[in-house]
């Protein structure tokens, strides 16, 4: 199983750790220490060697930070893990507190005392991030020290060692672009630029420009790893070549140096020595890099990851690899979704679901010759009240049974070498109230919306959000999350800058893959959201029509529950659109379904309105 | 008649007149000037004694600005603009350029002679605008040159004095808050800041924190003046006498300091060399104010016109006022529609359409005892072709007949005591084609989708801009200009900061008014658009919905040209909307309405559909 249901917390040693922690503040010269969840990397998944917010506090949620103070020890979670939060350390020694409406910095500039020495390990904070808090710091008369190693690394003596995931190659037939010609054109942008180098520090760019896929955090296939691409158009990857077998290597070493991850301060410090600029992101590089750069003498370049954009646009090998693996991944979805039919309401629990999906992928992919390399996300199974809670994830204490007249909803994706996915259903376990099918209805309209649209070059996500919601708002409803966040190809499930929401000022371009996922969650009561990948393509010349077009086409074919359907709340426009996209489920989904009741089932799913 | 069809350009003077301007260069040490349409109060219209730029080319457009080097002479206009700088300027002298594509700034950076010293009258530019031309300056080693005076100012002989329109109170029945009110508001707003006053360098802002109204420039009726709230609630206004009467003065003097407008330049200057920090906002107010500040010790902080959001947001007289106006102003509009159609095709031309028009807005104000007090801008007549040019301005030159078988657009509105409106709508004269009718209706859906939108506090006009073009983007269509802009209150009919557009990232706040107002333009053919005004408000409690929401309210009550309808591309939603709107334009219009004839059109022209 690549999803675990047990959270093994140690609220126990919170006491302890957080003295040994203090006691080294007077050598320091600090009054208090940030600890973040985010390690050197900033993905959204960080190896078990840096859980070090759950080492000291018992947390173990997905995001969250640490303000050590003399007197106080508070842990900064968003609306979602406060439950969580509540159970997973000791209230005697940490308090909670608000990441959302009151981040640290916001926290510091209100609440901290005057003259304050904040320190921080300047590798688990970017350059945006320190910005505010030496604003927030200057304002009370308080000073950021920046520390020269970690100050809990030291205390923590089972550590687990740094992950050595496998490096695989991303074949050409599959990443669609040698690997050659993408080191040339971040070169040419750092002699544009007028910059000597670029630093590359997010390991998804890493995994994009080298062709390469890693296996060193959950979910996201990317190696921990840094580049350098210089403006000459040599490159150089620092990447623990334990890591790599003999073919890889012999792959990297014609195109790139080959340097261990521990070389890299030392190669940008003399890179910096010798006076030249170099370019980073400063929402993604830690700021210990540009800190150094300047230190040494070089100069620093702020500028968006040049492999950032490039990456979201699909090439057509990237495209044609994606749907395929939908197509597998709807096979399976197909066959958990017929056999959770077949089940009775009450029989099934939430975790028994989420780990049938997993082993329906699994064999799906073992039966396809294309195996599931990993899940692309813990399963989201919510029952009934659980659906309402948007980053639900089912534990042994909070699993439930799957009851007659409830909602499910199941977010789930898998990562194939071919593609990512990601999919959300919203089925009904027997017979479900009218209400549940008028909003499900409500937001199969926004998901419909978003498919169908066209819009003209230059069209942002932003642009395209409201659609999605046009129909609950007149329903006095809404849901508090954006529509779509961009996908990658064999890499994170999560991609910017392409993403469709209040915020998303990225305008689309084709060969961007995006989810499109609206939803409606009634608190304590029922949650539904209905999601499909799409991807941006330019769209057919419509007749009498005089400006050329984007469009979207889908990647996800899997039915979607007729039962929920009040078909009197569709227009014509949406009702065809259903139909048809039922009968392409269909006509592509049944060629890889083996069994016989599954067929069946897949034929009465996707029969006409 | 408010409206000029005549045109009178002086292209035969450019050539002399820019010598005598190039003989002051070496005086003043420069090597160009910039000429911009805009004055010392940076509004929409400027007085005569303000119009340099035609002086100075010959060229008479609403936007523009010249650049006078040594050995060239450049006219920036828009694309709206390019046949009339063609036709009004001397081409032996002048050069067309693209104010949009290359401003000024982004000319001389690109095209400027290295060390070029560029002059500028620090009172015709605001302060965003200078920091964009230093940086271009910069750019290429030249030099901005801030004059003390005006240059053309001692060439234009016969310049026409400066405006003395009467000013006239606007009684709190109508202004709805004292002015007392709004001058303690402003003066917390500079205490908050840390401000000793505000300067109000926008005559709009005067007009509303004041409650006058004035008669200085065509079709905004506020004064040019200036004011001054200082933290401790005293108010000055900078206000020429000649403009008031003894009821005015009286008024006023319980409220500020009266002093005429030539004495702000010392006033500030004094201010600021006490030292204190002076609140103005940088993008309306002349650089030369900032300038003087700085200059006399004084700080300068930037910040929004404390007056502009609060004017944005209408109270109940207000809304009551304008609810009335748009009445009034809906049955002139159908005197005006029925008279047209009772014309034969062929026989009326666009400049006969406008001055009836006005005539009726005269006559129908003289009998419900509301006078016309100006049209809200020159009425857009475009008949056929002409209905695609966006900002079409008719002249005697270009009238045409209304002819068989096309469409005519009218966007025309007017000024009232109680209310600004603008109505756009686009009727067929005889029988049209199909493809008119189809884009007829498209737009139309998103006209409607506008009026009928719910959506949740915190949505801004860049949310809602999307609903108006989905019908035409997914028809392969669109329209190049924003869905609506703000509109104020016997003030300007374009208002800041509230709008509808891509841009538009202003949360909508219940009392604001906008205009709806999608179009389709095909260059050549045809034109349409239809244009409501609307206002926020906090939307009936939606049954079975869990959010509160605001909604639009319409102002325009004018029937919409049914024969140009396609039901069958209606949505049974957009139907039922069409119907109610019809119905109460009857409903609504018909009292107003003296003449049978006319009350009978009304009757037809409002049927179901």
């Amino acid at each position: 199983m690549f999803q675990s249901f047990t959270v093994t917390s140690t609220p126990e040693h919170g006491a302890a750790r957080v003295a040994a922690l203090r006691a080294t503040f007077d050598n320091r010269g600090i009054d208090a220490v940030l600890v973040p969840r985010a390690d050197e990397y900033q993905g959204e998944y960080v190896p078990a060697s840096a859980e070090r917010l759950s080492w000291l506090t018992g947390f173990t949620g997905s995001a969250g930070m640490a303000l050590i103070l003399r007197d106080k020890a508070l842990v900064f979670v968003d609306g979602r893990y406060v439950t969580q939060l509540a159970e997973q350390v000791d209230p005697a020694v940490f308090t909670g507190a608000d990441l959302v409406g009151e981040p640290p910095h916001l926290w510091i500039e209100r609440h901290g005392a005057k003259g304050l020495r904040l320190g921080i390990d300047p590798w688990l904070h970017t350059g945006a991030e320190v910005r505010k808090l030496e604003k927030a710091l200057k304002a009370i008369g308080g000073e950021l020290v920046v520390l020269k190693d970690n100050p809990l690394d030291p205390l923590w003596s089972d550590r687990p060692d740094a992950p050595l995931g496998r490096v695989r190659l991303q074949p050409n037939e599959r990443a669609g672009r040698l690997a050659t010609d993408k080191i040339a054109m971040i070169a040419e942008t750092a002699v544009k630029a007028g910059a000597a180098a670029v630093l590359l520090t997010d390991p998804s760019s890493i995994a994009w420009t080298f062709n390469l896929r890693g296996a060193d955090v959950p979910h996201t296939p990317h190696p921990l790893a840094r580049g350098l691409i210089h403006a000459d158009g040599t490159a150089e990857i620092f990447l623990d070549k334990r890591k790599t077998g003999i073919e890889e290597e012999a792959y990297l070493t014609q195109m790139a140096r080959i340097a261990p991850p521990s070389d890299f301060e030392e190669r940008v410090s003399a890179l910096a020595a010798s006076g030249v600029t170099l370019m980073i992101d400063p929402d993604q590089a830690p700021f210990a890099i540009a800190e150094r750069i300047r230190r040494d003498g070089g100069t620093v370049l702020e500028a968006d990851d040049p492999a950032r954009l490039p990456r979201a646009i699909k090439n057509e090998a990237e495209l044609d690899g994606t749907t395929r693996a939908h197509l597998q991944d709807g096979a399976a979805m197909v066959e958990f979704l017929a056999w959770l039919d077949s089940r009775q309401p009450g029989s099934v629990t939430e975790i028994a679901a989420a780990k049938e999906l997993e082993s329906i992928r699994c064999r799906v992919g073992e039966r396809l010759q294309n195996p599931l390399r990993d899940i692309s996300f813990d399963t989201i199974v919510g029952a009934g009240a659980h659906g309402a809670v948007i980053h639900y994830r089912v534990t042994e204490e909070t699993d439930q049974p799957l009851a007659e007249g409830s909602l499910f909803l199941v977010d789930s994706g898998g990562q194939y070498v071919n593609g990512t996915t990601d999919i959300t259903r919203t089925v009904a376990i027997g017979s479900v109230g009218a209400e549940e099918k008028r909003f499900f209805t409500l937001v199969l309209k926004g998901m419909i919306a978003i498919s169908t649209a066209r819009f003209p070059k230059g069209t942002r996500g932003v642009d395209l959000d409201p659609l999605a919601r046009i129909a609950l708002w007149k329903a006095g409803a809404d849901y508090a999350h954006g529509t779509g966040h961009g996908v990658g190809s064999y890499l994170s499930v999560h991609e910017g800058p392409q993403r469709i929401s209040r915020a998303a000022m990225q305008e689309l371009l084709p060969g961007m893959i995006l989810s499109n996922e609206p939803g409606y969650y009634r608190p304590g009561a029922f949650g539904i959201r209905i999601e499909n990948l799409i991807h941006v393509l330019p769209a057919d010349a419509i007749e009498g029509g005089d400006a050329p077009m984007l469009g979207f086409k889908t990647l996800t074919f899997c039915p979607i529950d007729r039962r929920l359907i009040v078909t009197d709340l569709l227009t014509d426009e949406e009702r065809r659109w259903i139909d048809a996209y039922h009968a392409e489920t269909r006509e592509t989904l049944a060629p890889l379904i083996e069994v016989e009741e599954v067929k069946a089932w897949l034929e009465a799913a996707t029969q006409p309105l």
